[in-house]
């Protein structure tokens, strides 16, 4: 398995703070529009056509402000009103978490919507992508992304997750839909597929295209999963950190996620799936049930879909590594029950998408093995959100078929 | 019609800083935890018994960090850390937008969750109250809060707002349910009545407990109403700027909202109601229809049921002043189609709680012409949200009966 450490270190490695640059001044074209992310009516921070990132505020009284995004800060500068402003260098299509660095506090820019990632509700910037299109909110007929809370028997206590329906779960009132389940990565939660991934929109484009068949998905959240008598969220970093993979080598093995693998697994299988099958219009059976997650939330599908071979059809994981001979060629119950093995990486993410190690690579073993095995690449996107929306519109053409 | 400038004011008035007051330090009891609205794993910002409100934030190079809760900033102060901390006076209970100020800069407090209001996305915290229960998530019966694109014939765009279903919606798929359209208030938007204003979890609360019989809340955005040909956010702003009443006084005339109050109403009537008794199963009757709103709400849920006679059988004002007797004396059609007419304030809104302008004199006004007219003052509650969760817990109990 090709382990992916780069949002697992961040989550979990000493607090870093990033180099600091000047903003970008030469060769830039002044045709900078304020983001779709941005907050209503509010004019920054902008796009230009070169992809760069252009951030504004009102701090009179400070001495730095810094535009912190891809891992630089990038030194913003005060005019006579004291305002500040800074370019950054051009960023990826697609989504990117951000922030502002005021005299050293790590805030919030106040004029983008907040999105939760990272660990933390923060800032975030949609870059325009030339495939914008697939999760462009369009007037197709509309399902809806449901904020639903339930109790867990396994915590013992109420959790939170999302749930789409497609536009035929309101206007077939008897028909039932396989479900898709879909975890989002370290630092995230239940928000991230449905406001930053898309889901719903993504989703409703595809089916009214006549690409997708219906289905539902259910979003939770893959890292609350802590169990009566289960070490403390500080005790697993402690036990989590001693194991990570040294800074950009290859890890020397699978590291232990402590109890929180086990606890999510747990919960999808007695608490999810079961509330799922019970409160809507279900088809409650194998063929018609899939996983799928990025980063962790990929390795989360990796793990439980291994250890329950019988449960789930169709089987993707995002820039989570990918499903290696060695696992599946004598996976007999697995073999049997999977319909579709789908593995994506972006293409900057180079282990994953280049060479032995890559998603393409793995594929095309499994399909020697007698796999309906498929690898995509996202262009020219590293370990974020387009990688995903893009691998959750490929992925979602190949199910319930 | 007693107005209500409050919030109008602070969204139109010109831009002010609120005045730098100490910290407090005496008399301080040190039980502080950290408040229910916080980002999880956050411990700042903290409450207390007496409802003092603490803040926390790291700033090594900052020169001047406040609390800016309430009309005042609290000046904090900092350790050899560079972690700046400070303590606010006592909160009235309920739900507070607040923000930090860093060397002149206004933003969001990256240790709280974020809110919808006062016209931008920022940080709010719930000081805990002695009737939280209502509002309390609870494993009984789950409706959903679920967000909707639809097409507006009358903008021209896809527009987005939210719905709450009831869990009966869901477990019993041939029944038909009432529907309350209810507003948020001045910069605000559809997100308010859900997050802040807690509505699904108050509903499922108030129906399991058989105190309010299913029905089905369509919230939407009732600023966002800019038709092909309108004025622009701006210009409408320097026509409204022109007639607000001036600062505490007593307002000289109903204010001219621009084309936005008709606008809306437009759109309501045009887009929001067909589509939801469209795509939804819906009793679609007059008296199985009902509007409400706080503030700004409330008085477009006022003009929009006086000029639609007999539209909606349930009508209520939160916090946004009055129907008088001199309006509804002759109002024939309204008078044969209403059921309940339901006005509230919050106990510090003086103007509206107390006196011969007072919802409760208003309310024993109407009934004395025949209206099952009904008046509730939320107890030292301002205007702001927990006057608007305890006037829906109000209000959801006399409607659709």
């Amino acid at each position: 398995m090709a382990l992916v450490s780069l949002t697992v270190s961040a989550q979990f490695g000493p607090p870093r703070e990033n180099p600091k640059v000047p903003s970008v001044v030469a060769n830039v074209v002044e045709d900078f529009k304020p983001a779709s992310t941005n907050q209503d009516n509010k004019p920054y921070p902008m796009v230009n056509s070169q992809r760069m990132v252009r951030a504004q505020i009102k701090a009179p009284e400070a001495t730095f402000v810094g535009l912190d995004i891809a891992g630089k800060i990038y030194i913003m500068t005060k005019d006579e009103n004291g305002v500040w402003t800074g370019t950054s260098e051009p960023q990826d299509e697609g989504f990117h978490y951000y922030q502002l660095n005021i005299d050293g506090a790590s805030v919030p820019d106040p004029g983008s919507k907040y999105y939760y990632g990272a660990s933390r509700w923060g800032s975030g910037i949609d870059v325009p992508a030339a495939d914008e299109d697939f999760y462009t909110v369009k007037n197709v007929p509309q399902g809806s992304v449901n904020e639903v809370y339930y109790w867990s028997t396994v915590q013992e206590k109420m959790r939170h997750g999302y749930i789409y329906l497609p536009a035929e779960y309101y206007s077939n009132p008897t028909k039932k839909f396989p479900v898709l389940y879909l975890q989002h990565g370290m630092g995230e939660n239940e928000t991230g597929w449905s406001a930053q991934g898309k889901t719903g929109i993504i989703m409703d484009n595809l089916i009214a295209e006549g690409k997708a068949v219906p289905f539902i998905i259910f979003m939770d959240n893959g890292l609350d999963t802590r169990r009566p008598g289960d070490p403390s969220p500080e005790e697993m970093r402690r036990q989590f950190a001693g194991q990570r993979p040294p800074q950009g080598g290859r890890p020397g093995g699978r590291p232990n996620f402590g109890n929180f693998f086990e606890a999510f697994q747990q919960i999808l299988l007695t608490d999810i799936i079961p509330m799922v099958e019970k409160n809507y219009r279900v088809i409650a059976d194998t063929e018609h049930r899939a996983m799928a997650g990025l980063s962790m939330g990929g390795m989360q599908t990796h793990g439980i879909t291994l250890a329950n071979p019988t449960t789930f059809a169709y089987v993707g994981m995002f820039s989570g590594g990918t499903f290696t001979v060695d696992e599946l060629k004598d996976a007999a119950d697995f073999k049997k029950t999977n319909k579709v093995l789908f593995m994506s990486a972006g293409g900057r993410e180079t282990r994953m998408a280049e060479g032995d190690g890559s998603v393409m690579k793995a594929a095309e073993n499994l399909k020697a093995l007698g796999y309906n095995a498929h690898g995509y690449v996202s262009p020219e996107t590293a370990h974020e959100w387009q990688t995903w929306r893009r691998s959750l519109y490929q992925f979602a053409q190949l199910i319930f078929k």
